[in-house]
């Protein structure tokens, strides 16, 4: 059945309708999909573990970053407290040759590699599982789906689909390409892996490579992408996955397929389906090695910062093959 | 041989003749003990998960944390972008009604639960593998070891050595108390789990439980604390383990072993051993679990924030068992 | 008429109807009581610049500060982003010898010396001239009444209201002392000055002296002060001053004169009266310098910085003699 | 006598020892040229005051700034604590109806209208005075000439040379347009003003002006634009006056005026003039009423914000007519 273009607010609700997980687990959920994340799951996870190869999937975080000031949204800014040309030089006053550097860092939680809390995306003013979103998400943070809440369980079975691999062309997929249920069936298919209930999904689409190749970011953050259509909300839902990551800036096809409209598909996914998602990972190292070998399952820890009242967080993602 | 009281300068020297690994792993080495931890050894650990029960080793980030100023070292500063309130009362100007929270941090990368990086301190001007500190670590941050070089490798065999519950009474040490390398072993024996090469010990003191207990944090970062001892470095180093963390602000005992001296075991550990370091991990619960089925071993991941030239990143261990 | 101490609600309705300057200037105003504040009251100001001296009002920046962490207010952080230890150890890269320092901060905006803005209070939801609070300070700022409509005016005739010397002992109210319209009054002409319309009126308690002359801050930031009575709430109107500083934390007595509350003359004088408020003053130099010339007034400049959409400002004012 | 463009190190040499000021105020000195700011200097500048009339002389702080992150310079971001959004929606916890709004900001000190610092430029590892730069400004700040040292001090005589305006077509120089001492001098005449010691000069070049009408900042921050020449430093030392700013990001004209060179003016005027420099001033209103009135002199405040140990201030100038 085709998208009315002309009238997201409809397409979103039928969505949410048919996709809602309210009530799922409870009226005092703060977990969402990462319901679906079992013991059992990890069990299966760490049986993937063959070779002992890590992988990070994280962009470095610094003032290369893609951002570019949109909503306040910054790149980080690390700065020193104490160096060792001071140290060298003597400046510190501390005993016996002792010398020491420090740093802090001013960054948006969502300024990279990142996971989107609950509290992150509202539809009508509610939030995950039903709640007010002005009960949820106050100035001082969100006072009930914290990412905190997440700060132990995000650890199981990866997947990756590299839909660039499978569809693209050289490994790509070109800017505003609605990646749908079909397009991860086949991709899945084709690279021989299953999906299931409590998985950890990464869709690769190779934007950031086109990024990363070219000598800027240019529009990453917010500008046209590849990403899922909104029509794979059925998807992530019957498929009953623990969390999505993409390597884009907005998870999503963009610009989004509504003649008026800003990232439908997140509307849908995170308040009602409850859904774990993460941008700006960085997939093209696990995915070349996994062409490389075949095998496009293993073990992923993607831990976030337990920042209290966080609506989401860095995360450095460990895979291991 | 007892350490003199009056000379660290000089006990520091030959802990560090000792106990160097400079150049061990080549002139150009940026991971110093984490070359210990190979894929093997992940394997290794990788066969420890067995009910697939996670446990974060975090506490967690915001202005109730353990700091006060010392250095400029504050508490993490949480701020909002966005609101569920806002949302909620139409004031973001989105369509269709969607709404987002969006969220900032400022904070010292060693406010809480932490990694050291291999720039965080210096002898006598010397950074790790002898390197000069002053071309190490300037204002533009580490320019060789930042912690952007550990963002994949933290992944392997852990270790819990707690010596709170296996020496302590009622589980905890007492603030100065110097855990030796006898210790160490004792405890390993006592709770009937081998530390080797490579793997990631945990060393759990009973301090922070003691903190939580209280009303607040007290003296916990900088004030009297157990830790490991200066004589220590000897078992540091011929363990060969790829990094070792406390349930402390410091690491080392707290007021330190000499008469005048400023963390002198970070002296011989960071710039000499190599040694991955963390801080502030909290161990309780993971303890608790360990006490309760005897298996002290589990997996580990530990993946720092990837901040480019930084000394050090928060963390969110996970523990899988 | 004495306040029902266990009534703060309808007291500070009370005052509130009694004291209301809503549509004194327009529906559309932003700056309240800064409207007293005219070119010929500057010329007025002018007139009391005779010797040439300047004294800078200003509290020190930094880490030593007054904050605690209450409600995320920390003192600021000042952090360098280049060195001249960088500079002289030609780790900068600029060419023909150049070198260069430079420097960031995170900071409340009301961490110090400073103004509130419009936007800092409400009543029951209300904030200056009658506008919804929700519809005045969102999460993007205050977006009406934002401190950069007072970039310009702040500059005109100061006088001091020495109340700790006329009335204190040692030269200093003591905590809980409540300063009322007589106590004002009183010092005005003790001290041979009169306060009249658009006036920027200084009130030194000498609370500030004590914490400096003692060991730390201590409780400065919340703690109990002297500072303004409730009852002075229709001087400050009636006055038509066009704004009002102390040397305290907050301005008014504490702990406040109800049984419980928080600030209630704050909610009265910036909503109803649209009262310009500074808090954190360093006024002794100065009051030094009037005791001993016996010249109470001078030209004063107090120029918020124009941070868009804020509801408060640091700022550094200066007084000329 | 013509620059020689392919030596800046020679030229600056040259103007460093022709400009010096070292030792002029003695060994300890940490004003600079403010020490021509005297008291009967601000005499002159209160008998300027005529009308009354106040001028904010300073840019908005916010994210649409110049900075586009050069050397970890962005623009301010600004985010609240609280929120009238959240008082409106009761969110807050105060008793008897009373609400509130905070906020913080995380900001370079040079980021918009500022003041450089005496330790914010360094000529071949050497401070103003001739001290050695890495004992002047290490990563707790400048220890030596830190602006909190200028805090009192900078009110007096300001004087507007709006060269865009004498000698610009349409008001404005094109960039590129190195403003010589004829050019000051000539528009000085021309607009009927004196320039003297201790006095506060403005340059207007116009280029703000430009930058305001079009669409964004574009180069501003760095780019091509006029300013002073590097032949102006015989000027800048000879006329002896208190501080000089500028409508432009770098106060010196850009592309600077050698083959391979970066600020050589600043080089001679911070270090060795030991002159105070402002930049991102915003004159074009206190420009339009000098023109209009012809009276190009005026009483001018600009405080900088006293962080200690900072190497330059974001300042808010009043100027009044």
């Amino acid at each position: 059945m085709a998208l009315d273009r002309t009238d997201p607010e409809a397409e979103v609700a039928a969505a949410a309708k048919a996709c809602s997980n309210w009530g799922r687990w409870g009226q005092d959920d703060v977990l969402g999909t990462l319901n679906f994340l079992t013991e059992a799951k990890r069990l299966e996870g760490a049986a993937l573990i063959r070779r002992g190869e890590s992988f990070s999937l994280s962009l470095p975080f610094d003032m290369n970053g893609p951002q570019k000031g949109w909503r306040r949204r910054t790149n980080p800014v690390h700065t020193m407290l104490d160096t060792g040309t001071d140290a060298a030089l003597g400046n510190q006053g501390f005993p016996h040759g002792i010398g020491g550097a420090d740093d802090v860092i001013a960054m948006p939680l969502q300024c990279s590699t990142q996971w989107d809390g609950l509290g992150h995306i509202f539809d009508h003013g509610l939030a995950w599982n039903g709640r007010r979103a002005e009960e949820v998400v106050t100035s001082e943070g969100d006072l009930v789906t914290g990412i905190e809440h997440m700060a132990a369980p995000i650890a199981g079975r990866g997947v990756l689909l590299d839909v660039g691999r499978a569809i693209g062309e050289d490994g790509e997929l070109p800017d505003g390409f609605a990646i749908t249920a079909e397009h991860l069936d086949a991709t899945a298919e084709a690279q021989g892996v299953a999906v299931g209930r409590g998985d950890l999904v990464l869709v690769r689409t190779g934007q950031l490579a086109r990024a990363r190749r070219g000598d800027g970011w240019g529009d990453y953050a917010g500008g046209p992408a590849p990403g899922l259509s909104f029509t794979s909300a059925g998807w992530l839902h019957r498929s009953e996955i623990a969390g999505i990551a993409t390597d884009t800036w907005g998870f999503e096809v963009r610009p989004n397929e509504f003649e008026h409209a800003f990232q439908p598909l997140h509307q849908v996914a995170i308040p009602h389906i409850g859904l774990l998602i993460g941008e700006m990972w960085d997939l093209d190292a696990l995915a070349a090695d996994c062409a490389a070998d075949g095998r496009y399952e293993f073990w992923l820890t993607a831990a976030p910062l337990p920042v209290t009242g966080a609506v989401g967080s860095p995360v450095n993602p460990i895979a291991v093959k």
